[in-house]
């Protein structure tokens, strides 16, 4: 954080300062949709050792930078790195998703878990940091991330994903008590985790709560939210202008921005279902924002989406405080070149609404 | 209609007049979650003999009532009669849901499409209610429904369910007007089929959008909700004292309440994901609302359930306008004991929030 970054836009944007142009990055950039990854995760054999390969997890973060204008890199890795190393044993099988081969599914299973030691557990995380940062220099901020403890929580508790979260969700109602358990020694990990990650150099923290969106007003307050607080102030984020901004993402969380936007963040995520300008009155400004363009517009041709991101654009307005993204992650069938298309489109037609940059 | 019920505190609370109790029904209430309901189906040899075998489904959709102090039947049948009658081949696979033969996978699948006729290709379906009605005689009210033009057209394209409807949502920007024309043909033909219900006896319809909520703000409008208005504005509800409540369901369309109160229905289905005071509050009392206790509550207890029906009772408030159900359907694991807790809870609990009853 000491070298000045040649190209700072995303970080002037969470910090809602003057830029040229709104940055843009895409969730899953390094992913799926590029022959390029499908290449170097071939030649890992399987996710898992893709993720825990340094060499391997710098190549295919710095891959869609060189492909694209992208204003952010963001660390290859998955959010499941966390339970993975307590000991429930991740498999990322291809077009299946996560699977555990020990899902926690007694009392004693989650009594007997523990926070994994960064350090070791967890040290091939900080070391594809490390390599990342010296690999992409000043050109670009870094983003690490995590999983929210309710959204790794599902995961542990399901043995996968989940279409219905009945066991996950039924945990809240029949055992709440030992719900909380699990989530405080997840949200203990995660504030480790991050804080390693800081200090092994990101520029960005974020937090993706992939599954705070199916729970009621209530529990997503109880068993979401409160543990993401914990986490934002557990963070060393560092102060002034070289602090690590914190974005927050709940998909499906859109009725809650007031609340999130409390929690201590400087930017929410919102996915494609919100209207952007919207959410931005109803925070007063109070934070950044980070969206939303539906990945489903990618499937269409490149000047359908400029009309699309168009109407993102048009509806954050002027100023400062805009990160483009997609409303979610993009889908491993879409075509690079209107990736492209979009970046190019974002750059392009954000530059009138940003005149003090 | 001229019949009067017995039991009319579901039409009352619809047309917002005082009730003695807040009415519940549960969606799906006719389902695997019984065991009366699987002997029935067992009987019938698949899902869909079930639904065009007038004599089983009558029977299947007053088992609930049998067996619980529900205040309304709901027709059992499946939201893809209609594609069905057209001619896609349904086929609903147990564990796997919903599958058609022939979905519409290119412009001239769409351009053969025309509107079923109620008389003949769905006669079974005008069979059923008639049969149920004469069983239910003037018990309780029956609710007839359909699925929203969009909902049923994700199952059309996508050939059955979908995680991420990449096909369904992109055609909207692929191929905006050929989308069109397929919401055009399913919205008339939900009129007609919706018309023939109630020329057939239901008291109420429902529509059910189970998948406007994964449209971004613009396409719900432009390619749900607006269709749905158009339904609305088809059906023949009659007038005054003898009309025909309709409600309006998007699972996931919090967001969008006040546009959906304005299609001209008489209530909507608000998932969990609500406050249902709040959103009361924000559409001053302009329609009721139906709902929106969280399925994963079932998982639990008869005293953790009377506690979470207690908070919805209070978040509504007091007053009639509010019809008690689950946030979406029940789920097929859930001890049929709970359900019967859930329903004495809302009658008990609801007494004190409605003195003009």
């Amino acid at each position: 954080m000491s070298v000045k970054l040649i190209n700072d836009r995303l970080l002037r944007a969470l910090r809602r300062q003057p830029v040229d142009m709104t940055p843009v990055w895409i969730m899953r950039q390094a992913g799926r949709y590029l022959p390029e990854y499908r290449a170097t995760r071939k030649q890992a054999g399987d996710f898992m050792t893709l993720c825990k390969t340094p060499e391997l997890a710098c190549k295919v973060t710095l891959q869609p930078l060189q492909r694209f204008n992208l204003d952010a890199a963001i660390l290859f890795s998955d959010i499941l790195t966390i339970p993975d190393a307590m000991g429930l044993g991740l498999r990322v099988v291809e077009n299946q998703g996560p699977q555990f081969a020990h899902p926690v599914q007694s009392r004693e299973d989650i009594q007997k878990l523990s926070a994994p030691d960064i350090d070791t557990d967890l040290r091939y995380v900080m070391d594809a940091v490390r390599l990342i940062k010296r690999e992409l220099g000043n050109k670009a901020p870094l983003i690490g991330f995590a999983g929210s403890p309710w959204t790794i929580a599902t995961y542990m508790i399901e043995g996968g994903s989940s279409k219905q979260f009945s066991r996950a969700k039924g945990m809240l109602y029949e055992q709440p008590a030992l719900a909380h358990r699990l989530l405080e020694v997840l949200s203990q990990s995660i504030i480790d985790y991050l804080n390693g990650q800081i200090e092994a150099g990101v520029d960005v923290v974020m937090i993706f709560d992939s599954w705070g969106g199916i729970l009621s007003h209530d529990a997503y307050k109880e068993f979401s939210l409160s543990y993401m607080e914990q986490i934002v102030d557990g963070l060393d984020t560092g102060d002034g202008e070289n602090n690590v901004p914190v974005i927050l993402f709940t998909k499906g969380g859109g009725l809650w921005v007031e609340a999130m936007a409390k929690s201590g963040c400087d930017a929410l995520g919102v996915d494609w279902t919100v209207d952007i300008g919207a959410v931005r009155k109803r925070l007063g400004g109070r934070v950044a924002l980070q969206g939303n363009l539906d990945t489903a517009v990618l499937y269409s041709d490149p000047m359908m989406i400029r009309k699309e991101v168009a109407k993102v654009l048009a509806s954050y307005g002027e100023g400062s405080g805009h990160v483009f993204n997609l409303g979610h992650g993009i889908h491993p069938d879409i075509d690079p070149d209107n990736v492209a298309a979009l970046v190019d489109a974002v750059h392009e037609l954000s530059e009138p609404f940003h005149s003090g940059g």
